[in-house]
């Protein structure tokens, strides 16, 4: 039977748990809040599910918490080196870099190295569109995905996002792995003993599957073929070749590599609106192109159109009244680092009683 | 049947015929090139098809010849005007600026507004590798695909292109409708009386058709469902939302209004490799990249692994070549519009014998 929990103290509860683990206050409040922040928009492979392997990397001496990262700006150009710091702390720091670089410029690229895994880029968007700020952030990602015609994962799902301000509207918050679906879903029919349908993986042999278990064996595919493939090559190359940091297999996957840094890069691009209009007439526009898209007559069983982001903008606001729900497997890590660092999980459990979940 | 014409000299009938419409020298060969180059790609659907469209609007006074496009620069960002000029024209001139600005800044953005249908993006990306910068081009288009759960057209097929210089390699060229296939493929398949995958399109009310006649009738769909959706939307409010050119419906279909310019909005985002590395640096790294995807084991009946804009670049010098074949009914559009202008298409005509096509 798994449990619901608040999310405001299972995110005290985290910030305490990295704190236990030698990161300053400021740094483990991003890492919390990055990851309820996941699990309150429905994006629950981002969450609090990922305690543990940051965890264990920072016990283990490959990530750093002490050190200052690197910063060297040209213009509206800036390399961050983030020296191995957790993932969303670069990534904020990198955040910090490109609004105040895209103010001061109008337009501005901030390249991040020496990164780690950094949760989900929406984390990133949600704070630059309150500055009115488009931004576009990439990332690159360890291997799991072949490039069109190969048999064995080469590139990552390395995420494509753009976040967007509007008016009276939720911003639109593009943000999206580049393959067909989520390997998630796939460990999901798996566990149901369903079949998946044959354009999601291919089996170890680099042939098409309607298999759940054998496509874990292989590669889930890139969204849309070699069109997928060129926009998970692209994000590579600007996040990782581009920035120094590393690409392809130079990209270390968390779960495995224990003797080396993850050097995962990403790269962050700004567009300040108001270089192109006045921010209010930006936001009548764009408040314009959604009022006509929600209007627009749909499908047979399809009640409403949605913009792009507006999906995680509802599953927040039930989480936020009715808790998150964790599976057993989660809260069992959780208790456990909990009990090691002295710290109580069931403070954060939301004491209704639960119904039975499959 | 069919014939295959020279390409050098199909581009020079192509270039004299817009000049006898009235377009200055320069511009003629730009459009000329640009029409061409998609030819030898391979791109046949934005290539020589294109000259009897742009001919009669230009005939229709619905496209402008004279007059200066307005340019607004405030450090990297700019604006441009193209006041309605050829789409090709337009995109040249914003690649000129985006060239300087990005030469200048390190990094920089380009938006256009007032442009009309201006080809494959390819085009643009193609000149700025040479000029070791990455360069990103985006461009709305009119209706022709729905939003998720919509039954009818409300965003284009959108373009999304990026292209990146290499060392020892032809430079990375990623250049895509956001739409799961083109088009074309339908139309195909509609001639053969050929059955269409459920995945290309819906019917006029909606539901996913394997009919490609019904298909016709009703929208090609976005690639790979709500994501495709997501990134053709983006691209529609970069070009349109924030430029103020059109977006949604206010981006006119050049086929059907005859009384209004079409407003196409354009995106350029160019970066600096040099700001980043060393040029020559950042080409070996890419070289390694590409050796290294180039040599990952393959599907059972798949050759080679190839990188994005090598089969297009493989065309090109097969069309060199042996010619570019173009079907019966344009080389009568074409030949039509020299007999009217004193330009003889037979003279770009290749002698040899032609097989019968299907
Ligand atoms: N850090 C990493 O290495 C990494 C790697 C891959 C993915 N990720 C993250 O994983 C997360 C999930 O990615 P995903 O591809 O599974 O997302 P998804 O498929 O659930 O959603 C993709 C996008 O489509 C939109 N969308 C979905 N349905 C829609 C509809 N009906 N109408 C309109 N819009 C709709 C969503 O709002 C979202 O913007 C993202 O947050 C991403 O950043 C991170
Ligand atoms: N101006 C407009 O309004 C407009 C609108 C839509 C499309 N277009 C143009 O239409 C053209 C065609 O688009 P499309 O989506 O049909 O292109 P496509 O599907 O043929 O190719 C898409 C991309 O995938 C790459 N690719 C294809 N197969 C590959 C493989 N096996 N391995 C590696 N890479 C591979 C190609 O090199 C290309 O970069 C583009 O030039 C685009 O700019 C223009």
């Amino acid at each position: 039977m798994s449990h619901k929990f608040n999310w405001e103290k299972l995110q005290t509860f985290t910030e305490e748990l990295f704190k236990k683990a030698g990161v300053n206050a400021e740094d483990a409040h991003v890492i919390a809040e990055s990851l309820i922040e996941a699990n309150l928009r429905g994006v629950d492979s981002h969450g609090v599910v990922r305690s543990d392997i940051y965890l264990r990397r920072l016990e283990a001496g490959m990530i750093k918490t002490k050190g200052e990262m690197i910063v060297e700006s040209d213009g509206p150009v800036t390399l961050l080196d983030g020296q191995n710091h957790i993932g969303a702390v670069v990534g904020s720091k990198a955040l910090e870099l490109i609004i105040d670089s895209t103010k001061k410029h109008g337009t501005a690229v901030v390249g991040v190295k020496g990164s780690n895994h950094f949760g989900t880029c929406g984390y990133y968007l949600l704070k630059a569109v309150k500055e009115n700020i488009i931004l576009m952030v990439l990332s690159n990602a360890s291997q799991t995905m072949p490039p069109t015609g190969g048999i064995r994962p080469f590139i990552g799902t390395n995420p494509f996002s753009v976040g967007i301000p509007a008016g009276k509207y939720q911003p639109f918050i593009l943000d999206m792995a580049t393959s067909v679906v989520a390997r998630g879903k796939i460990i999901n029919a798996a566990q149901k003993g369903e079949r998946i349908p044959d354009t999601w993986a291919i089996d170890k042999d680099g042939n098409p599957t309607t298999d759940a278990e054998a496509a874990l064996e292989g590669s889930v595919l890139p969204l849309g073929g070699p069109k997928g493939y060129a926009i998970s090559m692209f994000i590579d190359i600007l996040s990782g070749v581009l920035t120094g940091a590393g690409f392809g297999k130079y990209v270390n996957n968390m779960y495995e590599n224990w003797k080396e840094p993850q050097n995962v890069g990403h790269f962050f691009i700004g567009i300040d609106i108001s270089k192109f209009m006045p921010v209010s007439q930006f936001k009548e526009r764009i408040d314009r192109y959604f009022d006509e898209i929600k209007s627009e007559p749909t499908a047979p069983d399809v009640n409403e159109i949605l913009i792009p982001g507006e999906l995680e903008q509802r599953a927040t606001q039930e989480r936020k009244k009715n808790g998150i729900e964790l599976p057993l497997k989660v809260e069992e890590e959780l208790r456990a680092w909990g009990d090691k660092f002295g710290v109580d999980l069931s403070a954060a459990l939301i004491e209704t009683p639960q119904t039975e979940k499959n």
